[in-house]
C-alpha cells in the first residue's frame, strides 16, 4: 500500500512516552537495538476458562496505516513532543520488521506468546500503544461473545450493543462477536466494512409512533413482508401477538420480545402462536441477555438471540490484561538477543526471550497443555507449532478472509476439553507449561 | 458546515432496523408526523450518587456528519437494506429539527430528560444509536473519573488508558475524563483531536533496552532534561531513586512507581528522596488505580495519579443504560402533539411528553432535588431550568469549548450536597420529582 492510499492514520493513536522513549533512544543510540516484544496475558479473567484472540486482521491494517501526516507532525513539533531528529524519523516511518503471531480466533492461556513483533526498538516500540488497544478490546468481546455462542448451542445469536458502546468500537465489537461465532450484527457500519450480515426490524417507537398496534404491524409488513420480525411487547403481548397474526397470517416470520420473564413469556407465545396456526414463525428474545440468561432459555422455545449491553462491554470483563514487553534486544543492530525482562514486583515480572507456542494433544487428539518456550523447538512438537507469519520485512503476510478466523475459533473451541464451554468460574481448561532453553 | 467538508460521515453507526423503520414509516405516511424522542436513564449504576453527562459536543459534531455517502447508498441498496423511495429520502437526508438538552459536564439522575429531539419521526429515529453510541459511553468514563478527580482532591489525575480501550473509543474516554477533571492524558490523538494536555516519559522496556538503569536514565535526562519523570520499579527500587538523583541531580522532576504497595512504597521513596535533597523531586503512581486506590493514598506523599484500566472501563461500569424513547408525537407534520409511552412491562416503562428540567436548591444553595415535568414550568423553578438549545432548525448552536464543560463539571459537582462524593453505595444524592401536566 502506498502512501496515497492509506486507509487513514493510525500513527498518533499512540501513548505519549512511545514517542519521548524513542527520541531519548535515537539520541543514545539504543534506538536501533534489534529488539523483540511480546503481547501476552498474566491471567484469564474472572475464572474464565479460555481466552479468544481478535483484532488479529485489524492490526495488520493499523500496523500498515502506522504513517504520520504533515498535520500531525506539524503538531507533533509545534507541542515540543519530540525534537527535531525524532520527527525525521517519524516522517519517514514505515514498519520494516516481522510480526508473529497466534492466527485470528484462537483460543489462549495465560502466558500465551500471542504477537511477537521484531525490529528495531524504535521501530518496534511506538507500536505498543496501538497493537494493546485493538487487541484489548477485540479479545475481551470475542471472549465473551464467545461464551455466548456456546450457550446458545446450534440457535443463532445477533450482535446489537451499538448503542451501549462507542460507536467505532460498537464496529470492533461486532466484528469480534463474528469471529466468536456470533452470526449477525444490527450495526449497519460493521456490515459496510467487513461484510458480516446486518438484520433488524423495528423498535417500540414504530408502533407508538402509529394509531395502533394493528397500524404499525400493517405497516410494517406491507413495508417488509410477512417474514419480517414484529415487536410484541409495546402493550398487551397477547393482544399483540394475536393481532401479529391476524395481519401478517400464519406465515409471519418471527415475533421478538424484548422484556419480562422471557423463559415463561417463550412458552406462552409458543403456544399461542402454534394455536393460531402459526407454527413456524419463530421467537427472538432480546431482553438483557448474557451467556448465563442464554443457557438459562435452553429448554425454553427460543429461536434467536439478540445480545447487546452485556457483550459489547465483555459481560463483565469489558478490556483484557494484554501487555507488550520487551522480551529480548542485542547491543548492536545485528548483534546476538539477549533476554530482558522487568524484576521489581513479583506480580508483574515476565519471562524473558523469544518464545515459540505449541498445544499439545493427548492421544484422542483432545488439546492438553500449552506449551511455551524459548530456544529450539522439541520435535514432537513441532506438528503444534501456534504461530502463524502475519508481517514479514515490514509487508503482510497474514491477511485473511474474516470467516476463516471464525471458522478457526469454532474448530479450536471443539478441540478443548469438555469442561473449557463451562460458564462458572474455575482455572484456565488447559495448563500453560514452560519450557525455558537454558 | 456545508458536504465538502464533513469530517467523515457517520451515518451508517446506526443500527439497521432504524433505516427500515424509516423505509415502513415512509410507506405508512407516518414518517412525517411530529415527534420528540428524549435520551434519559432509568437508574444509575451499581449505588453511584449522581451521574456525569458526556460527549454532548461530539453529538453535535456527528449529527452534523450525519449523511450518507455515495458507497454507502450503494452497498444499501446492493444489500437490499432499505427500498428507492428510503435511499432518495437518506441522500438528502440533513438533520433540520430541534435538539436541546443538559449541556456536557452537568450531573443528572435517573430520569433526567439529558437531551430532546425534535423534528419529524423519519429524521429524528435514525438519529438513535449514534446519540446513545456516545453519550452512553462518554458519561460511563466522565462518572468514573469525577469519582476519581474527588477521590484525589486537588492533585493532578493523568488518564494512561488507551492500551486498554478500542483505539478509538481511548481518544473519546481521554475528552471525557478531561470534562470530569483530569489534567492531561497519555493519548497523543487526544491531544491533536480536543487539545487536551498530553504527558508522559518512558515505559519499562526504555531501561530494559539499555545495558543498565543508569545508563537508561542518563538518556533520558540528556534527552528530556532533569524535569522528567524516571520510572524506579524495573528492578530495585531504592537502587534505582539512588541512580536516578545521582544522574538527575537533586533537582529531578519526579519519580514514578507502578508496581507494588503504593502507599508504603511512597512514604519510603519520599524520604529516601528528601535524604538525597531532592525534596522536590515528585512522585507518580500509577499500578492499576481506581477510586478507591486513590482515596487509599490520600495520606501518602504522592503528587499525581496516573489511570488506566479502570478509568477507560468506566470502573465497573463500561456503559450507562441511557435510552432515546419517543414521548410524545403529532398525527400529522403540524399538528398537536400527544403523548406516547411504552407500557408492557413495569421495569422498562417510560413516562410520555416533552418534559423540561430544573434543579431546585435550598436556603443554602445546595442542590436538593431534580424536578422533571411536562407542561408549564412553575414561575419559582424557572431560574433553575436545565436545558440549553444546542440544535435549532438543523444548525449547531450549542457548541463551546471542551474547557467550559469542565469548568461546569466541577462547579455542579460543588453545588451538590456534600454526600455525593461518597465512594461507597447508595441513593442518587438528589431525588428526582415528577410533575405531570394533567
Amino acid at each position: 500500500m502506498d502512501a496515497d492510499t492509506v486507509r487513514r492514520s493510525t500513527a498518533l493513536l499512540t501513548d505519549r512516552y512511545e514517542l519521548t522513549m524513542l527520541q531519548a533512544a535515537l539520541r543514545s543510540g539504543a534506538a536501533h537495538r534489534r529488539s523483540v516484544f511480546e503481547v501476552f496475558t498474566r491471567r484469564l479473567p474472572n475464572g474464565r476458562r479460555y481466552g479468544v484472540l481478535a483484532g488479529v486482521g485489524r492490526v495488520l491494517d493499523a500496523v500498515e496505516d502506522f504513517r504520520f501526516t504533515t498535520p500531525q507532525l506539524d503538531w507533533l513539533a509545534d507541542q515540543k513532543v519530540v525534537d527535531e531528529t525524532t520527527l525525521r524519523y517519524l516522517a519517514d516511518y514505515r514498519f520494516s520488521g516481522d510480526i508473529h503471531g497466534y492466527p485470528e480466533g484462537e483460543v489462549y492461556f495465560p502466558g500465551s506468546p500471542l504477537l511477537t513483533v521484531e525490529g528495531s526498538f524504535a521501530e518496534a516500540v511506538i507500536l505498543e500503544t496501538l497493537i494493546l488497544s485493538i487487541l484489548n478490546h477485540d479479545s475481551a468481546i470475542a471472549a465473551a461473545a464467545s461464551r455466548m455462542t456456546s450457550a446458545a448451542g446450534g440457535r443463532p445469536c445477533i450482535e446489537m450493543g451499538a448503542r451501549r458502546a462507542h460507536e467505532d468500537a460498537a464496529v470492533s465489537a461486532a466484528r469480534a462477536a463474528y469471529v466468536a461465532g456470533f452470526g449477525a450484527t444490527s450495526d449497519l457500519a460493521a456490515g459496510f466494512t467487513y461484510g458480516i450480515p446486518t438484520t433488524g426490524t423495528a423498535a417500540h417507537a414504530f408502533t407508538l409512533l402509529h394509531d395502533s398496534e394493528r397500524d404499525a404491524f400493517t405497516a410494517q409488513i406491507d413495508s417488509m413482508g410477512r417474514g419480517t420480525t414484529l415487536l410484541v411487547d409495546t402493550y398487551d403481548l397477547n393482544e399483540a401477538v394475536r393481532t401479529a397474526v391476524e395481519v401478517a397470517g400464519p406465515g409471519l416470520g418471527a415475533v421478538r420480545i424484548d422484556s419480562g420473564d422471557l423463559t415463561l413469556l417463550a412458552h406462552r407465545v409458543r403456544r399461542q402462536l402454534d394455536e393460531l396456526g402459526a407454527t413456524g414463525t419463530r421467537i427472538i428474545v432480546t431482553s438483557d441477555l448474557d451467556e448465563y440468561a442464554i443457557a438459562a432459555l435452553a429448554a425454553a422455545p427460543v429461536d434467536g438471540y439478540g445480545v447487546g449491553t452485556s457483550l459489547v462491554t465483555g459481560s463483565g470483563e469489558p478490556t483484557c490484561a494484554m501487555v507488550y514487553k520487551l522480551v529480548a534486544r542485542a547491543t548492536a543492530p545485528d548483534g546476538p538477543l539477549v533476554s530482558v525482562a522487568k524484576r521489581s514486583a513479583g506480580a508483574k515480572s515476565s519471562v524473558g526471550g523469544r518464545k515459540w507456542a505449541a498445544r499439545q494433544p493427548d492421544a484422542e487428539g483432545v488439546a492438553a497443555a500449552e506449551v511455551v518456550g524459548t530456544g529450539p523447538v522439541p520435535a514432537e512438537l513441532e506438528p503444534y507449532l501456534l504461530h502463524v507469519p502475519l508481517i514479514r520485512g515490514g509487508k503482510v503476510v497474514g491477511r485473511e478472509p474474516l470467516a476463516a478466523a471464525r471458522d478457526r475459533h469454532l474448530r479450536v473451541r471443539d478441540s478443548l476439553p469438555l469442561s473449557a464451554t463451562q460458564l462458572s468460574k474455575g482455572e484456565p481448561v488447559l495448563p500453560t507449561e514452560l519450557r525455558l532453553a537454558p
